[in-house]
Order: structure tokens, then C-alpha cells, then sequence
């Protein structure tokens, strides 16, 4: 089966690259450093449904991912959620939260509008989540 | 260091026993089949700061739940988050989401009131969901 990824995703976000399981992609919009990870194995749209060997590397991919966007984005809060109730193609939530966003401590799904990126300030969060793909080692 | 529930998930929440890692708690809300999943081990406010060990049994803990969970209340759809923007201590809710719910397709958080258990909806709500507990086998 050729992974693809599920075109709400595709409009709604940039493509980052890859860990050796998820794609990482960058929300499209500025309020929040909003990274999402999409298991690129199966069709599945459950963490559970994984094989245990995914679900492992979903994990450790989760784990890097949140720790980094901790010190990167200096985040008072990391949020972590598997939603899917729009669109089922399993995929996770990693939002870097801080006490003055414009959310904040609400959740962000479904608050206001998305906005997008500006190109200066998408060259720069996308250089510091690439540094973060790079560092990556399997552990 | 000996484990205090926040005082907050106290509240709010109904008390329903412990997996090895983690206590169950039942959200006091009738709308949705919701289960929180406390970590008892570390006082910790991310999934990243758990140990290896505790993070893999968490892992283990939430994956069996939230495969009893679709199974149990027939969900169209399992949520899985871990917030903590209100409580700190690290708590990881798994929400039994169905297409007819009084949410769907909107994550739950933050959306209209609580609708209290009655007694009878409590009790059996609570069955499911000791049997689920008691059905744990360490894997």
C-alpha cells in the first residue's frame, strides 16, 4: 500500500519531512507552533490498530518530538492529541502552548481562524523544526 | 513520594480503581463515555518527563483501554488527549465519541456544561468499566 496523505492535511498544512515512520507537517497557522505526526505505514485510524512495532515508534516519535518543541519554542505546555473526528487518517497532535497565546488554557481545535504563516516567519519555524528532524537518532 | 490525585480531578471525576500504572478516573459528565488515565508514579506534567519504563506501561495502559472503550460503548470514534492547560498534573483523557453526540464532530473540551450521572447511568457505567480494569492482562 502506497501512503498518501489525506488531502484536508495536504491544504492545511506543510510538509516538513520525515521521521522513519511519521510524516511531520506544520499547521498552517501562527497562533501556535502546531506540529502533527502521520504514521506513514498503515491506513489505520486508531493508535491501537497500529502494530506493535508502529504504535512503539509512534510513541518515541511523539516523545522526541514534544521534548524538543518544549526547548525550541521555550512552551509552557506541550498538547498531545488524537482527535480524527474530521479526518480519520490517523494522526497526532503536538501544539506548543504558552500562557500568553491566544487560546490559552482552552483548547485550540475549533477557536477562531487559522492565521497563516507570513514568509519570513515560516522560514523560521520551518529551519527550527528541521533541526529538530535532524537530530533525531533512534534510540 | 506518595501520589495525591489533584484536587480538581477530584472533583470533577469518580474514582474507579488503578491499572499497575495508572488510576481510572470516570469524567462526572453523562454526555460522553469519558476516562482519564493518571500516571500514580511520578509527579510529572509531561508525557516526556515520565521514565522509560512508566512511559511504556502508560502506552500499554491507554492503548488496552481505548480498544475496550470502542469496543464497550460502540464508538465511532476514540479521542485521546493530554491537556493539562487547567490541571498540571499529568492526566491523559480517552473519550468514547460517537457521530451522534452532543459534540460531534467538535472535541469535547470546554463545550457547554457537564450533564451529571444519575444513579442508575453511574452504575452501569461503572460495571463497564471495572470489568475493562479487571480484564487487564500485563502484556
Amino acid at each position: 500500500m502506497i501512503f498518501e496523505l489525506h488531502t484536508q492535511l495536504q491544504q492545511d498544512c506543510f510538509d516538513l519531512g520525515s521521521f522513519p515512520l511519521c510524516r511531520l507537517l506544520l499547521m498552517n497557522d501562527s497562533r501556535y507552533p502546531w506540529l502533527i505526526l502521520v504514521p506513514q505505514s498503515a491506513d489505520v485510524e486508531e493508535i491501537y490498530q497500529l502494530s506493535d512495532h508502529d504504535r512503539a515508534q509512534l510513541c518515541k516519535e511523539s516523545n522526541y518530538l514534544a521534548a524538543r518543541m518544549a526547548e525550541f519554542f521555550k512552551a509552557d505546555k506541550i498538547n498531545i492529541a488524537a482527535l480524527g473526528n474530521i479526518v480519520p487518517q490517523l494522526h497526532v497532535h503536538h501544539v506548543a502552548r504558552r500562557h500568553k497565546d491566544a487560546a490559552w488554557p482552552a483548547p485550540i481545535w475549533g477557536l477562531g481562524e487559522a492565521i497563516p504563516y507570513q514568509a519570513k516567519e515560516l522560514e523560521r519555524i520551518t529551519q527550527k523544526v528541521q533541526q529538530i528532524l535532524k537530530n533525531f537518532q533512534e534510540g
